[in-house]
């Protein structure tokens, strides 16, 4: 596994709509939350996923995996820190760690396919290999 | 306005997820719900709705409005009920009125344009026009 | 109708759970982003929603309408307005308008009851009235 | 790790709500499904959710897993089973396989707390073990 020095901080204030009747945030909310983090990842990586889509590159989820530690609330603002964990062939896994006041509420990460437009895998486009290595060379 | 005889009925189980943390249904889950109708609706007429995208025709929303009557609560069975209300050049109306053991908790329209896949308004397909008049002619 | 003088400005960026098939953002995502301007509209005015809930009150939606003029895409970010229209009794009317480039690409309003925990219609807190006729003193 | 009997089949078709640009369902609509299969699964089993929550007992989760196969498609029909896995203390862990045509699309678990309304972890209720383990008796 590599251990790339990225790591990308998204602030997210929990909406009424992503309450459930626990007077919690529900857990299916926490996915959403992952991608806005993974799409700044990737935009502060250098390369926009848009961009990338454009290119006809798509990178959808083939897992997901989310442990909850406490619960959110409506209004609550938290901090997410998204970083890429492994690439290998045409697979990128991405990690996630949510806090609240510095404490640890969810983490968990996801598993993506580099395919084009029709789903095939495909190697990673180079640019995006460029932006992930970059700092360890 | 063309009054329709064409009334479709839907049966829908409220999901935990759909919930907020007043304990009912959010608002928001409401327009899926409406979604649901219209496409049990369109299917019922005839001309599935993924049929005519397959033939390059889409039915985008321009306009909704729903008026929340009663709350409903996780678990509660709805009968949706779905009908057209009115149809003028590439322009469609759709109703709808939900009830729980025949009680009105909510009511709404939809309006839509039909469109290429470009988003350019178009004439309503033929086929769509005969299924929408045919108990009427 | 009473004309308010405050308007809140909120950034929405549309995540890519906030699209569909079409690849625009679905007519229903714009109801939590309304719901999120509220929440910042209210907060401003200086009697956050959540404070509300905890002092008894609350505001669940009785009438939605929105407009949607002009398609959104992932990632697009837009400029939502939210501000008051009307009060009368334990109904409070918020309107909205969303811009993309300065191009008004929705809009729509929203009604409100006051009610008790019980679901019961109340008056609007005294400390909420003073917020919004605050400035027409 | 005990083998339950159980295994609760539900139908569930795909909303356009539901998709998203890639034109295929959302990852994150997978886990309101896990959970309308986990209601039926638990309803089935004679003890519904709405009754435990009335009996003041919840069942958060505290883990979620998915794999997604295949993708799936707006209006697909697609046959989600459910079935107990593990139970131990105050940790139930639940199983899902989707399938559409008898060909497996997506799979996952859901670990959950026992817990009281202030969300403290208690024994499962009576009741509950009663028909988890009925059939091994």
């Amino acid at each position: 596994m590599n251990v790339f020095p990225q790591r990308c901080v998204t602030s997210i204030r929990v909406r009424y709509a992503e309450t459930d009747a626990m007077a919690v945030a529900h857990h299916a909310s926490y996915l959403p939350w992952f991608e806005v983090g993974r799409t700044d990842l990737i935009r502060e990586m250098g390369y926009p996923y848009k961009e990338m889509e454009n290119d006809g590159v798509l990178l959808p989820v083939i897992e997901v995996q989310a442990n909850y530690v406490r619960s959110v609330r409506y209004d609550d603002v938290l901090e997410l820190h998204s970083f890429p964990l492994e690439q290998t062939g045409s697979r990128l896994k991405i990690g996630y760690e949510m806090y609240r006041d510095k404490i640890l509420v969810a983490k968990g990460h996801t598993i993506h396919a580099f395919t084009d437009k029709q789903g095939k895998p495909i190697r990673p486009p180079k640019k995006f290999l460029e932006k992930l290595y970059r700092l360890k060379k």
